[in-house]
């Protein structure tokens, strides 16, 4: 039996948690969490647990993924109970091929439970289906954020074609080169796109728009948490 | 206050549910329910609900879904707390649209729940990322089924160039029929292709091939329970 779980953390909302993970969580010894799972989220926590914010530790660089990876094999070797509690969905945009590798590595099985993705979330709050049964029979979740830290290396013209509803995650910090890219990629600027703040938590807000607006919207709801973009017309 | 709720049921295993689905079923007073929905999950209904399979009652062909609408309005009449049970995420695939659109039109208020999706079901049970840092920026989720029971009409060039992990629901079927396509336009007839039957459940199994040659071992495998297909360099 498993004794080290790579375990979503849902959008932010503790009640979107999965049954698995927050029992997970109430039995757990050690816990490493991002830091974008909240307060909230923590208190369920066992509290005889160790719970070590890799975010705070490792900064955020993204050469700090290898720290991540070495935190998570030493606490694996106690042979305690160790949850590795991602933001999301740990399988989509959740680095959880390195941690996986470095288990794997060291020896050490583990079971990876999914949790609720921002792009679904994201949906609830906006009341919207992703997916229509006409005019958007797909979605295309991609990153917003490029391995070097600038304009992700997308085919945008295969976007742009691909039709359907586009969920950009980490997409907030260039979205003007992003939007530009859909654009000349032949993206319409009337589209309809949202941009969805802290999905699911307190602080949610909607910030509605079309393609070519967007950047501007978000400039002006100078926004401070995590930012889901989602574009098409299923957002009409 | 909503007192109606479409809430996703995740992908089969009840511990899947979020906390607040699986509260929403212990105090609902009416749950209507997919088909998908397993005996575990119905389990942990409030036992004085009312229980309604309107797969069952509505039969399988996609003019049912007015009849669906039909009993979540009248049931939303009753003033009871109503949930409507969709299996996965209710916006993604889940005919979310046509549910809300007739509430609304009836003048009633409800909420959405999201729920996993039987895609991060699926990656879990593999214990693979869908996404990848540098060979698969992005995830693009398609139906397999088209409006008019035949094969779907997606961009299927763009799809091949757009590159990432590919997702396919409800695509068993048509299996061959998409495979053709999605050669056709490109992608490499050894791209690992994965079909993903019954993910988080008992009858879990994981049909491992590459793309030309995922149909016939579908076929051989002759899935009962409903099948998840991944293609792409992330399935490796």
């Amino acid at each position: 039996m498993a004794r080290i779980f790579l375990a979503g953390a849902g959008p932010g909302d503790p009640d979107l948690l999965t049954l698995k993970t927050a029992r997970l969580l109430s039995r757990a010894q050690v816990v490493l969490h991002d830091s974008l799972v909240g307060p909230e989220i923590l208190a369920l926590i066992n509290p005889e647990a160790e719970i070590v914010d890799v975010g705070k530790r490792c900064g955020q660089a993204s050469t700090a993924q290898a720290e991540i990876c070495r935190l998570l094999v030493e606490a694996a070797g106690t042979g305690r109970l160790v949850v590795r509690l991602k933001g999301g969905d740990p399988a989509i945009f959740g680095r959880l091929t390195e941690e996986m590798e470095a288990l794997r590595a060291a020896g050490f099985a583990f079971e990876v439970v999914p949790g609720v993705t921002a792009a679904s979330a994201a949906a609830a709050a906006l009341e919207t289906s992703l997916t229509q049964r006409r005019t958007a029979r797909s979605l295309h979740v991609i990153t917003g954020h490029g391995a070097e830290d600038g304009l992700p290396a997308h085919d945008w013209a295969a976007l742009a074609r691909a039709g359907g509803t586009l969920a950009i995650y980490m997409g907030s910090k260039h979205l003007p080169g992003l939007v530009g890219r859909l654009l000349d990629a032949g993206l319409p600027p009337e589209l309809p796109a949202v941009a969805v703040e802290a999905a699911s938590l307190p602080g949610e807000r909607v910030i509605r728009a079309n393609l070519a607006q967007l950047p501007a919207s978000l400039v002006r709801a100078a926004p401070s948490g995590p930012v889901l973009l989602l574009v098409g017309v299923a957002l009409a």
